[in-house]
């Protein structure tokens, strides 16, 4: 058998909507100038530590896809294999998409506010159907029916990804592979909760940072991939304790 | 059986080394600022002509897959299916790679010159083993062993361009699907040749100009997809007439 690849996980940098303070989900903006500056940084932290991708997988969301893009052209690696997939979209944030955060706090109060935000199991309000930030128009999902979802928790995105992370990642990862899997802050971190064995009440409290490579190295575990490095390891850990402390003060 | 899809072909851009009159070939540069303005023209050709592509097809070269992405992303189909190959690479230019053109012209006379540029069957002097502008340590062309060309004619352009034709493009096609190929010269020759089945000697007048989307109605013709619109159909016409124009007069 061969050995087995090594998995990277890159989540897109700042959008437009990040700067903006409104909840993004499955609306497509794009990456701000910042975010695109992440992005790059992202290639070189991949170049430094001779971590070159031989496949990408993307979400079909502009920010992430515009992220691998400038990340592979900078580690000239913009060549290699494309895979994408709804199934690593952003969660999908219902009624809330396009909402202004700090308004919504205000309406809702902080209880409600911080279970929609951060509960595994309770979704928001589902968006209505033809509401403008809705996808139900969207060429892009034409073809999924009744899995396009109207609201998601996190658990919902678990539900969607796990498929994906099985039929189409760790075959890449089984032929050896270095992958690169360019997507959003909780598509990863349901992907990192499966990798990690993490509970439904822990996962609450992991971020993930913007704009930097999480290495994951892999071994067979009863036929399941189990990382080697539990929590992964990222590429600059200097700058990613930096942005956990921010966000962490970010709560308070 | 479905429906045939359309066929969009694709040219890229300008690229720092045309910007500079230097052959490249199989050298990976990137578009100039002009080159991305042209990509992103297409992408809004595209737009214009309501005809958005459901897979992409590209080379392995980054002028080719910066227009795609660019010219895509103004389109709004950034989202879509990636495929790319080494079969859709720029002819392999051999020794002159990095050369100079006015001074490669001054160097061989002019009759050599253009049998180098436009003849069917004579390639370039092959590029030697290690050379500063070769390919041969290129990881993105391992796998490809004897049949990494040192050198190569239109000829054998074609030769390498129909297999990934026939394997790969044509069953994209014969599902239905709106493909775009985004490409270079003389790969995008080669295929018009084939397409509209012009001879050997005549391929050497025909040239396909930068960032304007070419399309391709297609019928099946005894197995073999043929199109209803030979030459094809350019989205913006006047501006690929006025560049067919100023072709012809650089040749004077």
């Amino acid at each position: 058998m061969a050995e087995l690849g090594t998995l990277v996980l890159l989540r897109h940098g700042q959008s437009t909507w990040n700067a903006e303070n409104l909840f993004t989900g499955w609306v497509d903006v794009p990456l701000s100038e910042l975010g695109e500056q992440e992005a790059r940084r992202g290639g070189e932290l991949l170049v430094d530590a001779g971590l070159l991708p031989d496949v990408v997988h993307t979400s079909l969301l502009r920010r992430a896809i515009s992220t691998a893009n400038l990340a592979l052209d900078v580690a000239d690696r913009h060549w290699i294999d494309v895979r994408r997939d709804w199934r690593l979209n952003e969660r999908h944030y219902g009624a809330l998409q396009g909402k202004d955060k700090k308004q919504t706090l205000a309406e809702f109060g902080e209880e409600q506010f911080m279970l929609w935000r951060r509960s595994y199991d309770t979704p928001p309000p589902p968006i209505e159907p033809g509401a403008e930030y809705g996808q139900d128009a969207d060429p892009r999902y034409a073809g999924l029916g009744a899995e396009l979802p109207a609201t998601e928790c996190l658990k919902d995105v678990v539900a969607r990804l796990l498929p994906y992370w099985e039929s189409s990642i760790v075959p890449d990862l089984r032929a050896g592979r270095t992958v690169l899997v360019a997507a959003h802050g909780n598509s990863l971190r349901a992907l990192v909760k499966h990798l990690d064995g993490i509970s439904d009440a822990d996962i609450a409290g992991l971020n993930i940072p913007t704009g930097i490579p999480l290495r994951y190295d892999l071994a067979d575990s009863d036929g399941d991939l189990r990382p080697t490095n539990p929590g992964g390891t990222y590429l600059d850990p200097d700058e990613a304790a930096k942005a956990a402390a921010a966000v962490a003060s970010q709560g308070r």
